[in-house]
This record gives structure tokens, sequence and C-alpha cells, in this order.
């Protein structure tokens, strides 16, 4: 099977001088997969050129007339721009000509247009956004990151289905592990949401092991830590400064003076080696998960290396045609949670 | 002045063997402060037998006959054991005869008991526990970290009164500024909660700098970080556990084999440096804020360093009068804010 991806060439920092070899260096790698890229046509032909012909036919161009600016307001980016990059590839994924979408721009336009264009699916009320986060023992998925503040334990429990659909699609495992992100392991712990979620979650049917703590995220206690999209985002912020800072104060010690930087040349492979553990270029691609298509945002800092692996997650996810397996997965858990009046109290 | 402080020797993973050292190494190096060492005289007194003569008129030791497990719940902590050691520590500072209670014991009972027993100042609806985390510019104080998991905004303006006047007395600065933890530098952004308490926190004439992110609080964006306990907990125990990992993932990439052990050889001073600035021994001691009287948590884990960076914030904080401060600077909030109304709708 072919996977097409739609791919939106000009979002994130640095737009199709990244993302166009980025996309032709993952179709070299990937033979199964093919893209279209969408843009402004004038600036991402040129970037073409070079390309081998035997990759030709795995690549087309889509024209599109206007880009969504990284801080533009949902708004704007949904109503004022029809033919923007990023509505185009939703839109190619609506039409059935893509398997998977994939844009470095805006979080926020992204999700509102993916929404607008290829709606949720059945029993999911609202689109959550799951990323990869490095444990101790591989990684783990974590969602929501931000795209809904005020939750309900309804909301949690949809969470909990996408991610484990999520885990179980991309690590090919049959029943992930799911932890609710609390302050304490105990049922009695946090506040009343995520009490009612616990409940929820435990009568799903999913491999639900109960609370999980903060440190728990990269422990790997549970493959998927659900929360909502307040808390999830505060902490995956909270440790993006707190890499970047470990990261500043490594540097400066090691640059001291001449002793401390020799002994920085020393241990600089040791030292990479540990870096790349911790790599966040490694885990790039979020996904959008409850929509009717794949989504994956990128970082809007992706370098080449990086956007690649947010092209390998989508094809993966789409491979694996995860929406279908969401929507299987909702199924089934309120089938084992019973009647709907537990889900609408 | 000489400042008293009543020490929970009983508390914490190690007990009475690290903490009468850690008071004695403390009095030692603050000759402005005396210490009374509460819990089982019979195991106290031992470890005092070798103190040096000079010393000895700025301790005494006060018997408690119950302790109070670390798992011990909250209710048989505080209803079922009138004679613990934390109960009788905090009865002191009521009476008078102390300045301020430190205990390395269980936080829930620890708060449960020093709020039943000293009571809340006037204007503070709940205490809350704030803790200093390092940060790129120096150190950020951040609360809640757990003691309330349901904040309303007037909860979080508290919060930011109460953080303000701890900076203000432990640095001795004048107007600490003071951010509102947020998944957006934007006012629009986050739940309804926090955009009320931003209006509060405006208005109340902190020096407020309005939202910051979670990387903000290792940045050092602002001195100050309020949050609700739900996040707040969860952001610091995120923190705990990357810091763990990274720990683990050097450790290991430098005992990988003969020539990295090398390396790590040539480069330890180097990584001693690196991780005495992120040692959290050098934060130990969380403020419970909010009460009549200066209360002081150390980590369970804490060894006689940690425990003495606790000494030193309690007897920093009660020369400070800290919660007088937090009287006068709610009483001043409120006339900024203006008349009750706004306060209780």
């Amino acid at each position: 099977m072919i996977i097409m991806l739609a791919v939106d060439c000009m979002g994130g920092d640095h737009g199709p001088s990244v993302i166009v070899p980025a996309v032709l260096e993952f179709l070299r790698q990937d033979r199964d997969c093919s893209a279209i890229l969408v843009g402004r046509e004038e600036v991402i032909a040129p970037l073409l050129a070079q390309a081998e012909p035997a990759l030709k036919r795995r690549w087309s161009v889509q024209h599109a007339s206007e880009v969504i600016g990284m801080d533009e307001s949902v708004a704007s980016a949904l109503r004022g721009k029809k033919d923007s990059s990023m509505r185009v590839v939703a839109n190619l994924v609506k039409d059935g000509r893509a398997d998977a979408a994939i844009s470095a721009g805006n979080t926020g336009a992204l999700m509102a247009i993916s929404r607008f264009v290829l709606k949720t699916l059945p029993g999911i009320d609202r689109p959550a956004i799951a990323s990869t986060l490095p444990s101790m023992t591989g990684h783990t998925y974590m969602l929501d990151l931000g795209a809904n503040v005020d939750c309900a334990p309804e909301h949690l429990l949809q969470f909990g289905i996408m991610g484990a659909m999520l885990a179980a699609a991309l690590d090919h495992e049959e029943r992930p592990s799911v932890g609710l992100l609390n302050i304490g392991a105990e049922d009695i712990k946090g506040n009343e949401v995520v009490k009612r979620a616990s409940e929820l979650l435990k009568a799903s049917g999913l491999n639900f092991i109960g609370n999980v703590e903060g440190d728990d995220i990269y422990k790997g206690t549970a493959e998927v830590v659900v929360c909502d999209g307040f808390v999830g985002n505060v902490a995956l912020k909270t440790s993006e400064g707190l890499a970047r800072m470990a990261r500043t104060f490594l540097k400066q010690e090691f640059s001291r003076n001449l002793l401390t930087k020799l002994a920085g040349l020393v241990a600089l492979p040791v030292l990479r080696a540990f870096q790349w553990r911790l790599d966040p270029r490694r885990y790039n691609g979020a996904s959008l998960l409850g929509l009717r298509g794949v989504v994956v945002k990128s970082h809007g800092s992706a370098d080449s290396f990086a956007f690649r692996h947010a092209l390998e997650q989508a094809a993966e996810a789409a491979r694996q045609r995860l929406p279908e397996k969401i929507a299987a997965g909702m199924a089934a858990a309120l089938q084992h949670i019973g009647p709907a009046p537990t889900l609408c109290d």
C-alpha cells in the first residue's frame, strides 16, 4: 500500500528550504510513501530541481497561494485564508487524495482548520494533542498538551482511549498501559474531575493502571499519560525549560577555563551520546487525535532530521489506520462502561 | 534578636540521626539561633552527648511521646496523636516559645496540624506550599505546590501576595516580580480561573508581570510563579523526574566502557560543579505560607546539608517576621483592589 502524505511546506521557522529537502530524504528512505508538496509553487519547484529522476514519480506539487503566519489568529487563519497551504493539506486528506497531513505551522490554526475540515470522530467531543517524551524505559505518550484547557471527566476518558490507540498503532502493542496524571497515587487524591475520570477509565476496558505523578512521565510507569491540556502544557514546557537550563549550565561549566575545556574535549563523545538520548528532534511530531484523518504537527523550529521524524510518524499512523482504530476503541469503551447516562451526567 | 527554632527531630526518612547533628551544625554556623529539639528524649539525648559545652546553652530537648508516620492519614495524625513531635513544634510556635517550626515529616499532616494549631492569617483562605527552584538567573519561588487542588481566582491572588512577601523576606527585595503560570503569554489564554486571577493580580499593587509559561520557571522570567496546587505539584514532580532521568543517562553514558570511564574521571570536577548548580539539597525547605507562624517543611530524604538549608530558611523567615508581612501585604492588596465584592463574586 502506498501512503500519500500531504505536506504543508510553508509552515515553521524555516519553511520550504528545510521542509522540501526533508521530504525528499524521507521518500528515499521510505519507498512505500509518496508526497504532495503544498505551498507557493515558485518557491518549492526550484528546491526540487536537483532531486534524482527515480524520485520524480513519488512527489507532486500543489500550489497554495496563501500562508498562515506563526502568530496569526485562529479566526483569521480559518475564515480569511481559504487557499492557505495548511487548509489545502487538510482538504487533501478530507478528499481522500492523501492519507495524512503534516504541518510545522501555527498549532492553534492547524487544530482549528483540521477540526473544521476533517471533523471529529464519532464519540469524540474534542480533538487532543499528543506527543512522545523520552523515558527511562523507552518513551511515554502524553495528552492533552494544550488543545483543551477545561476538561470534563469524559474528555479525559476520550484522551485515554485516543492515547492507547496511538501507542498501539505506533509501537504495535496490543494493550498499552494508561495512567491518569494526578498529585498522588491514591484514589482519594486530586480534584473532582480527575477522581471521576479515574472511575470512567477503570470501567473502560483499557489497560488502566490508575493514578501516576509527574515524575512517572519520565520513569515510564505508564505507556500513555492522560491529563487536561492546561496541566499537560505546563508539564511539557516546564520540562523544556529545565532541559534548556541544564544544557546551558553543562556548557558553562565545560567552558569555564582551559582545563575544563580540555576535559570537555575528552568527554565530548560521551556528552554527545548523552545529548542524543534526550534529543527532542528524535521525538518531533505531535499527533492531533480524534479527527477523521491523520494530522501531525511538527515543531516550528524543526530541522530536516526532526521534520523527517514527524513524517515517519504520520506515515505510520496512516498505515495503521489510526483514526479508524480510535473510533473502534471509543465504541468498545462505551460498551464496557455501559449506557449513555454514565457519560452524560 | 535570638531566633528560637522548634525542630521536629522524628520526621523524615532518617529521623534524629540526621536531624540532631544538622541542628548542632546549624547552631555553630548561626550564632543568633537557638533550638528546641522535639521528639523521643531517649533517642535524641544520646545524639547530643558529644556537643561542645559552648553550644549547650543554645539547645534544649522537649520530649514528645508520639511520632507521625510518613504514610499516616491526616485524620489519624490530627485527631489521634496529641503528643506527636509535629504537634508539639506547632504548639511551641503558637505559644510564642518558638519563632519557627521545622519538620521533615508527612506534608499533609504538617499542613493540617499547622493549620489547626496556628490558624490562617486574616484575609487568607487557604495556606499554600512554596518552594525555591533554581533558574538561569538565580532562583524562582513557586506556589502552590500541592496543598490546594481546586483554586478560585481569589486563592491565586492570595498565593501571589504570599509568594511576593516570601521573596521579599528571603531575598531582601522590595518588589519582587510575580508571574501567573499559564499556557501562553497572551491575556486570552488559559481557563476562566486563571483569566480572572490575572485581573485580580493586575489590580493588586504587586509587581505583577502577567502570564508566564512552564519554561519561564527555569528562565527566571518572574521571581515568583503562582499556580494552583495541582498544576504546581505536577510541574515540580515532572521536573524531579526529568532531572533524575538525565542524571541516570549521564551516569550510564560515562560508565559504558573503559574509555568513557576515563573520560568521566577527567571530567569529574566539571560534572560535580554542574551537579552542584542543580543540587536539590541547596533548595531544600518548602514554606507553609498563610499561617500565623513560620512553618518550614524539609524534604523527607534530606541529609544533614539539606536539612541545614531548611533551618536557615526558617530562621530567615522568622527574622523577617514573614507572617506579619503577609498579613500587611494582604491588607494592602485588598485596599488596591477595592471593596469586597471584587473578591467575593
